[in-house]
């Protein structure tokens, strides 16, 4: 029978997807499974994409995106983060997945080690592994004050044949925000051993307490072997649009843009154009929006913590709330069943690779009262099963 | 410095590109170097983009693609090749670019031979070497009667580690058209030694004095490990929104949608929308596209040709003149004076691998005056050169 090579076949399914698919045809299911809320993208930006339409702006763009859209993400990066960059250091991306793995593709050869701090979403191993890279888990320790990267850890991991760090914060699933400090050692680290640090930025702004999370790339010259991979999907609601951006060093542009036409030339040219609009006049709905996520954490958290056996940390950044559930050891089949038992879908850990088992994730980025309802639901089936019946459970 | 790793750095950059940026700035450069026409996508599919950003249809859809495209696109088979497919062999792709990378992401292991009949659009092989793929070109040859493929050359060209054979019917660059006992031969062939036959599809509606080309995926059962990938590009003049599809044996629809998983998760959402409109409306538009592109075929072969020192076959589909300059051994040089001095933008040939150094590309999509415009330049362009001068700026 034709196959796929045996590093694609290998590559372990989407779990995330496999629980949706046990759900398929049931109506009354409250999706808290993707990292997407139920938010609409605005009007104004959708206007752009029509007013983009009619001015026929369905021709090819440059491969390094358009030269507005490069520009408004220069003014953008200059007004929330202080930094003014090179033209050249910005490639637009059909997506935050698509300039990982351009990134990847850049930078990753067969063999080539992937150090990856987790739990984490699971595509950024998952491009490194397309290319044949080795990816090497650290996991994050949760204590009381919640999730902790100890980064000697991370540099312990780091051997010979190490090319990249890749750092997802603010985090999904768990929520960790790197502070200053792990940032400063880590891109030390990786400067003097020539080790690339790839930061995947996409919730950077999805942050509680504060106005960003802290940006590498603002620490790093022109010659650093820094990455930032961002995204248009959350700050701005955009999930289904796909435009995204890269920052990199300048020597990286003709390699980015090369990689662009060979993977897909570019961004659909008129979601470019709606992407200007956003990053100019996104900014005044961000509290609105925050304001919104931030009473939906509260809820979550709180309701959560309060359910039989379930711990759950507060996060600091991204939407999720990522629970403990006592005694559990299989995620895939819990999440089935409250699927079918409680109509809430969720996440489980074993999605997120190293440390991710014995958690579910749920995605808070929804109407408050589609949460209550959700919690509500998640009350009266937790309140059915003991750590007992959930063990059970497992073997399903 | 930072830099990306070999494989990347010696990929040759697009000569294309070069060219058009040795044009910058310049207000009166008619542009004849990309693949694309200048004929805005129909207002039918603008609408249904415009109405489905009304309906919010925003957000992340199923990795192998809407089910109603794939619905469409297994009608629109039918209809068109007669064809009954399965839903499973069917996977929606952000261009037909993007699809080329998924298959090659899924077959080709660093080391594989992948062989391309050339002179061929230059991102085949591109996107073969990303994934470390061996590059091995079969020449066509230019006959009286145009440009023929030897297929036992094909089959010489094959060995132990020959992976897939990458045909491009109707070519981009020549015209030429696989025949119906060629692509036999070759599907046999493929089918005895086990290697994926890539056909890319592209151009099959863009054909003269027929209504389609052959299609190798109708002679294959669904073992076959044969591969057709398409675009809405061209026969829907949607280059700028990124859609196409990959048709493939059932066996590979899981590691498509996890490689579309780690790529991009999916193209735009409501340009799948539209590309739905496109399929079910957009067969009453292609008479009168192509009535136009077959005057413009005629115009420019019949004026090229008449050129002193240039030599050019009729091509039997896509939309490109590939012209031969006698003595022409540096065709990007020739590409920039003619940019520069006759303010005409062509594509060279060296573009299009072996075979291709010699010749001059110019996309003929184009109103028809605005086609003859271009000739006139030419024509004054050659009557001011002669061989030895070609000659000559060969080396500039």
């Amino acid at each position: 029978m034709p196959s796929p090579r045996k590093q694609i076949a290998e590559i372990t399914p989407n779990l995330i997807r496999e629980v949706a698919d046990s759900g398929f045809g049931m109506t009354d299911v409250i999706p808290l499974w993707f990292g997407e809320g139920d938010r609409p993208t605005a009007d104004y930006i959708k206007d752009a994409a029509v007013r983009a339409l009619a001015e026929n702006r369905v021709f090819y763009l440059p491969n390094s995106g358009l030269p507005d859209l490069r520009d408004a993400i220069r003014e953008y990066t200059r007004r929330i983060y202080g930094l003014a960059l090179r033209r050249e250091r910005i490639t637009v991306t059909a997506s935050g997945m698509q300039g990982i793995m351009l990134v990847m593709q850049a930078l990753i050869d067969p063999g080539d080690e992937v150090v990856v701090v987790t739990p984490a979403w699971p595509n950024l191993a998952g491009a490194a592994r397309v290319m044949g890279g080795i990816v090497c888990e650290v996991p994050l320790s949760l204590r009381n004050d919640g999730w902790r990267l100890d980064v000697e850890r991370v540099f312990d991991t780091c051997g010979e044949k190490t090319r990249a760090v890749c750092i997802n914060s603010p985090s999904n699933p768990t929520g960790w925000v790197i502070d200053e400090g792990a940032g400063a050692a880590l891109l030390d680290f990786c400067r003097r051993r020539g080790i690339w640090l790839i930061c995947d930025d996409v919730y950077s702004r999805i942050v509680y307490e504060r106005n960003r999370a802290p940006f590498l790339v603002c620490e790093a010259d022109d010659e650093d072997r820094v990455i930032s991979i961002n995204s248009f999907s959350k700050t701005w609601s955009m999930t289904g649009w796909r435009l995204g951006w890269i920052v990199a060093p300048p020597e990286l542009e003709r390699a980015l843009a090369i990689l662009n036409e060979f993977n897909i030339a570019g961004p659909t040219s008129f979601v470019q154009h709606a992407g200007v609009a956003a990053l100019n006049r996104g900014e005044a709905d961000l509290p609105e929006m925050l304001a919104s996520f931030h009473r939906c954490r509260d809820i979550a958290i709180t309701r959560l913590s309060a359910l039989p056996g379930v711990s759950v940390g507060w996060p600091d950044g991204a939407f999720y709330a990522f629970f403990r559930v006592e005694g559990l050891s299989d995620s895939l089949a819990l999440a089935k069943r409250i699927v079918r038992e409680a109509g809430v879908g969720l996440a489980p850990g074993a999605a997120f690779g190293a440390g991710g088992e014995g958690y579910l994730r749920a995605c808070f980025a929804t109407r408050p009262e589609t949460l209550e309802k959700a919690m509500h639901r998640l009350e009266a089936f937790f309140a059915g099963i003991n750590p007992t019946s959930t063990r059970q459970e497992e073997r399903v």
